[in-house]
This record gives structure tokens, C-alpha cells and sequence, in this order.
């Protein structure tokens, strides 16, 4: 299998600690989303006509969308549910990251980290305030549930615990103070210490250029 | 099961249609979301802290976000694909549909049919012909897709459908021209000629008032 993927997404590297934790290998083809290399006519065609990544390529069929490639990977295994109302309470978190969770904590990192807020046009800065506050909520409403219980559906890791990680864990990159949630800490520690867990590829576009140039 | 809803809400009709294709009874308790009912403490401690609906109760215990309660009702049956990729597939159109459909198709419909357009702040009017660009480009990605098949996974319809048809069809109230997507048309009419099909209840607040009030 392939993942299509900018190893600096969250998104992608979802799939990336997904395929880790159960050893499964995969082969990679990088793209620059900062350089439109997911908007080319032959991604388009051959990759995703949706123009993004993360896509896993199983032999000649083509799965976009990170929770829905996680879910194919580990389908029949530990990390989703036995239990019916477990498995659908693990796809809620899931859903909930991708409305709630991601359109705020993960587009401030990439609009503070790689477009710089200086870079900003009109509609980002007047946005930017309100994602902020809908991010915090998003943390906040993590840490009380993580208050109750070390994994965020039964008693084990599951892919709602993946999903949730992978652009919480890099929070701080948009300014997001994380040491104001201890739950969610405490959650961060337990699952980057499963067996099998990879970092992600953090490198920023702004961070390698750093600060002076 | 306690369907806790607003009957006007595509993301609670998902849920109603799932049950009603598969002749599964639900019981009904309804909120006025213009009138934020679903921020109540009340609300907020016993049903869902993020304050929204639709909830779908089993017993104790309780489901919140549309396409997992949709996922809970269907496990085990015909409307969730049996091959491992194809129920991937649907997961991945069922996340697309909350990252890029709902939050221009229905956002544009809730502004325009329930707040009214003259009421909007300054952040909604400035983001509404990119939300209604978005919303088209989501319509023109489903109608290429349709071009090419009957339902959105394999051959026979499945929960990808239902989630996308709930916003789709009520996609005229926000001022969009399904015209103009034949293919997109033709699968509504499949769909809704499905044995066991109920309609949404589409009165919304500006229709109910009428505009010469």
C-alpha cells in the first residue's frame, strides 16, 4: 500500500501512526501542499479529484480522507471496537474531530506555522480569533472527558484516540497552550508511549526557515 | 432508542431515514435550535455537552454526531458494504460529507431559510459566496461521481447515500440550482423511490412565517 501524504500533515500522519501501531509497512510518496503539488492535472486525475491528501493507494484503487483510511487498516483489529456501541461512539469522536476538532486546531497551526501571521489575508484574520476560541473549546471539551477516563471510548486505545493525537499533540505550533489541559497531557503521554508509536515529521515550512530569515 | 432532534436538521433526518429503511422504531424528543434549546444545562449535562443535536439515546447511554448514530443503526446490515474497501469507501464519502458538503450545503441553507439573509452579521455575509462556491463545488464533485454509477459505493445504496441525500435535497432552500446537476437528480429520484422512505420535514422558520410577514 501507498499513502499519498506532506509528512508535516496531521491528517496523513494519522494514517502513518495507525499503520505503525500494527506493523503493517507502507510505501510513501511525498507532496509540498505549500507548492500546489496536490492540484495538478495528474492529481486530479489519478490520485483524488477532491485535490487532497492524505490518499492510501491500495493496488489501483484510491481511498481519500484520513479516518477513512485509518478505519481500513485497522478494520478487524484492537483499535476498533468489538462492542456495536463502542464502535459507533469511536466513529462519533472521529466525526467530531473532523468538524469540531480539525477545522479550528489544525487550520490556526497551518495558518500561524506555514503561512505566517503576518501572511494572513482578510478573511483568515477576522476568522482567526473565532477559531481560536472554537479550538480551545474543542481541548477543553477533550480534557474533561480524558478527567474520566485514560482512553476516549472503553478501556483501550482505539482509532478515535489516533484521530484525536495527530494535530492535538502539534497544537502548540499554533499557539494553542496545551499545558492548560493536564487530561489531555496525560493522554498525550500514555499513547506516545504504546509500543510501536512514530513521531510525526514536525518540521514547519516557518520553523525551518526560522524566525530571522 | 430516543431520537433527540430538530426534524428541520438534514444531520437528524440522516438518522430518522436510516431507522425508517430499515424498520427500526424510534421514539422522538424535539428541540427548537433557533430558540437553543440544545444549550440548556439541562441539555448540556444529560444529553450532549457540545450541545447539539442529533443525539441518538440507547438506554443510558448516548450518541451524539449524525453519521455514527447512522453507523449504529445500520451495523450488521445491507446499508453498510460487507467488503472491507467498499466499507472504507463509504466511511471516506460520509467524512467528506461533514468536512466539505455540510458545512457549505447546510450552513448556507440554515443562514438563508433560518436566519434570512438580511439578518446575517458581518462574518456570514463575508463568507457566504465562498461557502456558496464551496457548497457548488461539492454538488459538481457528487454529479461527476454519479455520472459514473448509481449510488456512491458499489452497486446498491448504502449509508455514503443517505448521508449525502439529507442536505442535498433540501439544498434549494439555501439557493442552490440542483438543476444544473443531472446526475446528482437522477440518484435523489433512485433514492427516494427506495421501499421505506420517509420525507424530511422541510417547514423551516422563513417558510412557516412566509415573506410577507
Amino acid at each position: 500500500m501507498i499513502l499519498h501524504e506532506d509528512p508535516r500533515s496531521g491528517n496523513c500522519y494519522k494514517i502513518r501512526l495507525t499503520a505503525a501501531f500494527l506493523g503493517i509497512p507502507l510505501d510513501f510518496r511525498s507532496y509540498d501542499v505549500m507548492k500546489a503539488e496536490t492540484r495538478t492535472p495528474e492529481f486530479l486525475a489519478e490520485v483524488n479529484s477532491n485535490g487532497r491528501i492524505p490518499v492510501l493507494q491500495d493496488g489501483d484503487r484510491f481511498l481519500p480522507e484520513s479516518n477513512a483510511a485509518c478505519f481500513y487498516l485497522a478494520d478487524g483489529s484492537p483499535l476498533i471496537p468489538a462492542d456495536p456501541f463502542e464502535r459507533a461512539d469511536m466513529l462519533r469522536w472521529m466525526f467530531w474531530e473532523q468538524y469540531n476538532h480539525e477545522p479550528n486546531v489544525a487550520t490556526v497551526r497551518f495558518w500561524i506555522a506555514f503561512i505566517g501571521e503576518d501572511s494572513l489575508n482578510d478573511v483568515q484574520r477576522l476568522l482567526l480569533p473565532m477559531k481560536r476560541e472554537q479550538g480551545n473549546a474543542a481541548l477543553a471539551l477533550m480534557d474533561r472527558h480524558l478527567a474520566e477516563q485514560d482512553w476516549f471510548v472503553g478501556r483501550r486505545m482505539s482509532l478515535a484516540d489516533i484521530a484525536l493525537y495527530a494535530y492535538t499533540h502539534v497544537a502548540g505550533d499554533g499557539g494553542f497552550e496545551l499545558g492548560n489541559y493536564r487530561h489531555v497531557c496525560g493522554w498525550m503521554e500514555r499513547l506516545s508511549s504504546q509500543p510501536g508509536h512514530v513521531a510525526m515529521n514536525r518540521e514547519t515550512p516557518l520553523a525551518v526557515k526560522g524566525p530571522s530569515d
